[in-house]
């Protein structure tokens, strides 16, 4: 295009970024310039695991400048760890526009394989296959992928948002220190090269694994049994006539038990599998053997080697064969089950400013593909408390805070709780009429893990951010595995058409993990008949309400029943064209209202997390007390001369 | 997971990172180092607008380091200029992993709305909705997105391949200068400090917009029209009842003629508009006319102000209203074709070492939307080319290379032509007997231009690249429309169910841009009943064939009709499942064989150029003569000891 005369605003740079890196608003006064002189961050971060990078991320897409992130490695982690990804762990890397990559290119596991012995005792048979998600998801599949590219893709996203992980720096310890009440908590750290840095910091995140300096410095330990069957684990290109290998795969042998995970391609079009393998020196041991001394599980576990798990892994999938190439990685690990009874300390004061997220708070053994999982959402849970009381957005912190452990440490208990049951049952031997243990009970206790496992039944305990109004909006009941609008669960994915361009939409991606609060208004189907009926409840919603609180805190999504037919845009309030005209959805299927369990004659308002979580849910009508008695709840009150 | 022994192989770092960033084998002798003292580079590209950045972006991909991009702008653009994105556009960004944030952000259009004068002359009417995308298509919308978005991401893309792009350079001249033969081309630079820099590189590209430094170099001009229409045009956020201004729309007013193209959303939830706007002083001029002297549409083009646009636009609309608000970027613009008669240019000894991109070789009116894409899909189709000479894969470099302005060339004359046809037409009066303009002759070029517009119906024309064997395998001839296997058409994505891991793929997900060819075999459906007949040439076109070439240069896709059942993984060759584990695919829903036109009972092979483009079909038999001497056309051959 020849131009000839070209202007351009101030406005533009707002274009050239994602709409989702939007800072919150701040309330507050503004953070410490980040590279402060003298060491003050809003935040510290110790650990760049799962954990402690996820909360990094958030905390920079927040608009939170002023973090401090140190790991103790030199490099990011190149191989082993952890490989699973579960459902909902996928939905929130998908709110982050994160999850393009590892669902192109991870493993994705459909169905699990269950092998026994076979009846004639000479080898091994497959019993029956179970699908490996059981509850309604938007990715109804696990997902393996090395856990170095789950960390590269976040470090990666954590410097296009302006902060970076400092390496090399081992934190040896912290105290609080009120010379500068601001900056209550003091730690120290010492770099590669010997030399000591003391930080100070308004909060401190240690996510800095099983062994955490900033969970001693709270004076927590891990409790819990460390009785313990040992395990070798091992990454590898493999040979094999095992029909099943490319599932993951739950083996059971009279020889002893293997677990088989397929895992993703890498490069010259090779593809990994992983294999756990339970050594044959376990198999004679009693399984409901529960106590054991430290040493005696050091000494089992430093016989372990290679070559035992290969010799181990061909007696168990025998009479199949199976030859291994292009090792990645080989551990041996004993499986216990600890966790911690804190994971918040308050200062003098009383403010929340010491947290720990991950492997500091719980650890657990790693067959039912949870750790990178639950680490990542504890970080995900607390980083955007975090930045609603540092932008001054939240007008209660220390509740807000307290809800961190208040809802994590409840997930933790039921993560040791799930997890003793189904690793001793694996360790078992199925047909041994000792521990009678059969198939049936196996799957069953798999089966009924599922809500869990998959973190898309997690429900929120009723508190600050979960009402415990027993609303009758929702038709039926909250069923383990529906996809109903319950306080305390995750919103499940429907899909709609937006109106403005007739785009076809996953509500996941229109309620993007931004920090801010959602109000979702379900009209009518009264609506499509009389759109002026509507319009009084979304102005109020779209505007009116919104005008009480920081610009940007709260968005609106506007949802209406069956297609656009007959609708034409102007029949939207002027405050919804213009605030929400992204933001409103028809159920062209039909199937959101009813997978939500809202009724289309009746309608309904809901107000989502910044997480994800519903938080309330109410009568359809203008001014609803449950939801504008929930938001003055969580958000503080501003004048502003214009709600828009 | 509590790890004692924990042991990692060297092979680990391509574990971290995505696949597809793989580099090609390299058979040439290595290249110079990339900051080499010297300021030798295998390839200088001037400039970094879409034409250039896609260049940059495909070679840092494909293992080429030693590349030099320029730009005389100190900066990424901000605002404005091209914002549509076709549909093969969209498959390519795709087949580079870079399609989710303009797909999950960007405006999407599905349809076009028409809007002529009313009967009673006051106003204007919608005459129908068109669909935007005729052609079948993985994206079967046209997408609009600000171009600074789509330069930006392509520019982290090439940071976290190694490179970056040098701003404020202005390049000032070319000569040849065979003081140094490998590194012939020699290019003189002006920084913005006013320093002189001369940098000698094997081949330039020249990426430098309609002013283009480097084709000057290569003593030619744009030629064509200088007649022009002048239009203005804006991007900002419009408040109006005009109830399609979601919509792409072409509104003929007896007060003059606008488009309007909805955009993305940008911060604080509001979207923008792009109107483009005849000006009213065009309106009594002939439309027919089709000469003009310089000074004259200078003279018309120097009267447009943002005002006047404005003014016009709420002409135009009336009755309905429309009130702007925070604008981005205004513009005025004079209609015209014009293009190059060469893209290429040889050395004294032959070898085509300077080559351009983009504006450079072709200029056209913006309303069609094809800029941006026609621009990227030069540096698409070059870049490859360039690659595979730079690594001797290529075993006639110069062959190669002048496939770029073979095919290139073809397609810019057909986007002049339907571009004149196009916006002569628009800036047309519709009902006017002078003109002799219909609404329907209207609608009907713009339905006509589909394949054309869309980028999915391009064919490039037969030759090294495109194979003119008339093949009978496909059952039906080559309708416009269709998605049938036709040499030098690009392949349309089908859906499959992978066997290995039973995840439904997208077909082009396991061809993304790598720089590979590859071969696919499409088996027959008696391999189902009697897997083993199909050994011989699974072992043929995964095994031996590609043993005659380098490592990676190829990649066999195995397809196989129906869904899974019945099939085990070892009914495939050892070869197969280890080569090409993660690449063969089931028909599960029946129609990847349908809509490629291939007869199940027969099967077929297809050899895919590196650019998603058939290159030849042909009888599914071992050693296919039309295959392999395809490949050996275009392919080096190597003695490696494995074929594996």
């Amino acid at each position: 295009m020849p131009v000839f005369v070209e202007e351009a605003s101030s406005l533009r740079d707002s274009r050239v970024n994602p709409p989702h890196i939007t800072p919150l608003p701040r309330l507050s006064p503004a953070a410490p310039f980040p590279n402060d002189v003298n060491e003050r961050y809003e935040v510290v971060v110790v650990g760049s695991g799962p954990a402690g990078i996820m909360t990094a991320v958030l905390l920079a897409r927040y608009g939170i400048t002023s973090v401090l992130t140190v790991d103790e490695k030199s490099e990011q982690l190149h191989s082993g760890q952890a490989d699973g990804i579960q459902p909902r762990t996928l939905e929130v890397l998908q709110s982050l526009d994160l999850a393009h990559e590892v669902i192109a290119q991870g493993c994705l596991l459909f169905e699990v394989g269950f092998w026994n012995p076979s009846v004639d005792g000479a080898g091994i048979v497959r019993t029956s296959f179970v699908p490996d998600v059981i509850v309604p998801t938007r990715y109804p599949h696990e997902l393996t992928i090395h856990q170095g590219r789950i960390e590269r893709i976040l470090n990666e996203d954590l410097k296009r948002n302006g902060n970076a992980v400092q390496r090399d720096w081992r934190v040896e310890g912290w105290v609080f220190d009120y010379a500068d009440e601001e900056f209550p908590v003091c730690v120290r750290m010492r770099g590669g090269n010997g030399r000591e840095r003391v930080v100070r910091t308004k909060y401190l995140v240690g996510a800095d694994g099983a062994h955490s300096v900033v969970r001693e410095g709270m004076g927590l330990k891990l409790v819990g049994d460390h009785t313990d069957h040992v395990w070798g684990v091992m990454d590898a290109v493999v040979t094999t006539d095992f029909p099943d290998i490319r599932k993951r795969c739950a083996i059971h042998s009279n020889a002893g038990s293997i677990m088989i995970i397929p895992r993703e391609r890498v490069s010259g079009g090779k593809v990994l599998s992983r294999i756990y393998c339970q050594m044959e020196d376990e198999i004679e041991r009693d399984p409901a053997l529960t106590t054991t001394t430290p040493a005696d599980a050091k000494s089992r576990r430093q016989k372990v080697s290679l070559e035992r798990i290969i010799a181990q892994t061909k007696r168990v999938i025998s009479p199949y064969t199976i030859d291994f190439g292009d090792f990645d990685w080989w551990a041996a690990y004993q499986i216990g089950q600890r966790i911690t009874p804190k994971f918040s300390l308050a200062d003098a004061n009383g403010i929340l400013r010491v947290h720990i997220a991950g492997d500091a708070c719980h650890t657990h053994s790693p067959k039912a593909g949870q750790g990178m999982n639950v680490s990542m959402m504890d970080g995900f849970n607390l980083s955007w408390k975090l930045a609603h009381v540092l932008t001054g957005l939240a007008p209660n912190p220390t509740a807000l805070l307290a809800t961190y452990e208040f809802e994590r440490l409840e997930i933790a208990r039921q993560l040791i709780e799930f997890d003793t049951q189904f690793s001793s049952m694996f360790s078992g031997r199925i047909g041994d009429t000792e521990s009678g243990l059969t198939h049936d009970e196996f799957v069953a206790v798999f089966r009924a893990g599922g809500g869990f496992t998959s973190g898309c039944g997690i429900q929120y305990q009723a508190g600050l951010l979960v009402s415990n109004d027993e609303s009758t909006v929702i038709t039926a009941g909250p069923a383990t595995d529906s996809g109903h609008l319950i306080p305390g669960r995750r919103v499940l994915n429907v899909k709609t058409v937006r109106f403005a361009d007739a785009s076809p939409r996953d509500i996941h991606d229109d309620m993007p993990s931004t920090g801010q609060y959602r109000i979702v208004v379900l009209l009518p189907t009264r609506f499509k008949s009389a759109p002026e009926t509507g319009a009084a409840v979304m102005t109020y919603y779209a505007s009116t309400l919104l005008g009480e609180f920081a610009r940007g805190a709260v968005e609106t999504v506007v949802v209406f029943p069956g297609t656009r037919g007959g609708l034409e845009w102007t029949d939207f309030p002027a405050c919804v064209r213009e605030v929400s005209e992204w933001l409103v959805l028809g159920d062209h299927s039909g199937e959101t209202y009813k997978t939500w369990g809202v009724d289309e004659a009746v309608g309904a308002l809901v107000v989502v997390r910044p997480d994800g979580y519903v938080g309330v849910v109410a009568g359809l009508e203008e001014a609803s007390e449950g939801v504008v008695g929930y938001l003055r709840g969580v958000l503080r009150g501003v004048s502003r001369g214009s709600p828009l």
